[in-house]
């Protein structure tokens, strides 16, 4: 098992802007277990700001959203033993309450809890923290990713 | 009355790394009335891919975040007769729906309406569509920024 759940994914879908490894623009999110919880740290680049002083949204979106994703295809891992593959999930939705104003600066943590698995979907729920406090929370419909993905773009 | 409503965010708000016209690394989202509804064409780069071919979700959310923002501004001034200053508006909550996969190349269009304007707050809702295509669908509470916004950060 790699230490990092992203490190899993095949090459062929490594290439995600948000936690792909093969993508060299992108953000490298990298998520592990801590215990039950799934943790993510990530620190913002001082351009990603809302406005001064603060974490873009649109970041802190980006963050719950591969977060939750990694989550899901781990803990379907972990909940067929760890023999299965990895699968690769797709957000079907994402919702994110804003707490608060993240400061922008400091090593963010996002931890994931895994609040439902049924069938191909998994629930997760994901928390950013900010200097321990939580800023921002967030709830991401993932589910496996079909074999015939894109097949019929729009 | 700018052409794009993120011109006429002051200065000291125009930092934001999804429309702030002073943020050089930034998307630079920019939103104009339609009628009634409000839109943004966007064209993401080749890396904010999800899977090759694809764009990544969290982009999606970044755009219907800022011109979901952009939207409650000019809402407001609208309402009030284009007579008030543009005010500045931050995400209470972002919730995005992604309906199918979103090709990468073409320009996307995001279409806004306002569903609903209750004192400081703008309700957004906002439809990505991709060669016509409607691919996301996302709703936001925007709440016009606190003049204290940020003084007691986490």
């Amino acid at each position: 098992m790699p230490k990092f759940f992203q490190d899993a994914y095949p090459d062929a879908l490594a290439h995600c802007y948000g936690c792909g490894r093969l993508n060299p623009y992108g953000h490298h999110i990298q998520t592990v277990w801590d215990g039950d919880e799934t943790l993510t740290r990530f620190t913002p680049e001082p351009y990603h700001t809302a406005v001064p002083g603060f974490v873009y949204g649109g970041l802190i979106a980006s963050l719950i959203d591969c977060h939750s994703t990694g989550t899901a295809a781990a803990a379907m891992d972990r909940a067929a033993g760890g023999a299965a593959p990895a699968a690769r999930f797709v957000t079907a939705s994402l919702h994110v309450d804003y707490l608060k104003p993240t400061p922008l600066g400091p090593t963010l943590e996002i931890r994931g809890t895994v609040k439902e698995i049924k069938g191909r979907k998994v629930v997760v729920q994901s928390t950013v923290f900010a200097n321990g406090v939580a800023t921002a929370r967030g709830e991401v419909v993932a589910v496996q990713m079909p074999e015939n993905f894109g097949a019929s773009p729009a």
